[in-house]
């Protein structure tokens, strides 16, 4: 019967900036007797990739704006944060007294444009999400590659809220090595009638699926999806972003 | 190394009105020589739910009303597939000259009202949600408990869009023996800080994850999910339901 696996990786020391995350990854799994298989998909939770790259800001840096002091004063959150939360964004979507949804700079629907202070040892200090994601998987699965002579998907995920429906879900913001949609319009269904208008995201099933085994409160920001087939591609995750222009809730 | 199986459930007959889901699962699995054991998540697609339960309609049986043939022209679709996602729905979320996406009388935002018409052998019967998936769900658990004396929490799920992300995924539409919700908040993070706002979305993430196993075009409509710690509950999904008060999207 066709399965799939997800493994999580645990025994990930704390990461730093300047850390290189494939190396680590791939000594971690060494450690615990893990053997990566090609095709493997690697999921990895934003927060460490954005601790590798330096992407950890200390709030006593920043100064906030007065746009950011008075959603600051609406919303009682302190107005550095608030101030970071803009800078990272395009706009902002939707606002009230308690939540600030606003598209960020790659263009990701989140609240707060995906900053937070979790897991920081540093509780002055929040975490941004990466500059670009989709390089941030492409150098993982390079130094993967590099170290293990595999060739493995990338997807690097957050925790996003959703529109209608409570509770956050892992989504996927950066994508490598795989096509993160699969495209069955045109495909015959099981009595051959055509199936129109059906596109999966591929990559936001597995960065949910990834969601089940990466802890908000273990350290266990890797996780080993196996088995899922998956079209080879050099990937992005722009594409799982729906254009302006064709969202009705934007 | 924490891990967790999506198993697939093949061989499962064409399903017809009046079928007992659970029974014909639990003889599928035995065919397949497949074990359940205790606290499996059983996650079944809604279309055979809706055909077990009579839920198909033959289009030629219903006349569409005015306002049904005024967005079926705007939007050139049938009619009488319209009419029935108005009579399945509470109120039209968003519309424009493609999409129709609607609040359904359970209270679930997606498009259509769930109403489709993709592996029904009838190219002119659709088939409309169940009228109450935790019930469904709940009878369904009840049967695999009959049967085999253990207890399985079981997920129906539907392929639904998202606002601002391009593709369908597989999300819970009912929910029995698990609570679909788990609350992080309160709880400290790796470095002793106390999480804020994390709540996750345990069944979607699950719903999802059983989306990388089940196929829109082959008859494997019934994934088993293993290995996830999860809060035995009577469950439902309702909980997943951003009441419309609190969604700046509605």
């Amino acid at each position: 019967m066709p399965a799939i696996e997800l493994i999580g990786l645990d025994r990930l020391p704390e990461i730093n900036k300047g850390d290189e995350l494939g190396e680590l990854i791939v000594r971690a799994a060494n450690d615990a007797g893990f053997k990566f298989l090609a095709d493997d998909i690697l999921v990895i939770a934003q927060k460490i990739v954005s601790k590798a790259e330096g992407r950890l800001v200390d709030l006593k840096s920043v100064r906030p704006s007065g746009k950011a002091s008075e959603i600051a004063e609406r919303q009682r959150r302190d107005p550095r944060l608030v101030e970071l939360i803009l800078r990272e964004s395009r706009r902002i979507v939707r606002m009230d007294d308690r939540v600030l949804i606003t598209e960020t700079r790659h263009g990701f629907v989140c609240a707060n444009s995906g900053i937070d202070h979790s897991n920081i040892p540093d509780s002055e200090t929040v975490a941004l999400l990466p500059v670009d994601p989709d390089f941030s998987a492409r150098q993982i699965r390079g130094q993967v590659a590099q170290l293990l002579g595999l060739t493995v998907a990338v997807i690097i995920t957050d925790t996003f809220g959703r529109a209608w429906r409570e509770g956050l879900v892992n989504a996927a913001i950066g994508v490598a090595g795989l096509e993160p949609l699969v495209d069955y319009r045109g495909k015959p269904d099981d009595h051959g009638h055509l199936l129109t208008g059906t596109v999966l995201a591929l990559a936001d099933e597995v960065a949910a699926a990834s969601g089940l085994v990466m802890s908000k409160s273990a350290r266990r920001p890797v996780v080993v999806v196996r088995g899922v087939a998956y079209i080879p591609r050099e990937g992005s995750a722009k594409g799982l972003i729906r254009p302006s222009e064709r969202d009705l809730f934007r």
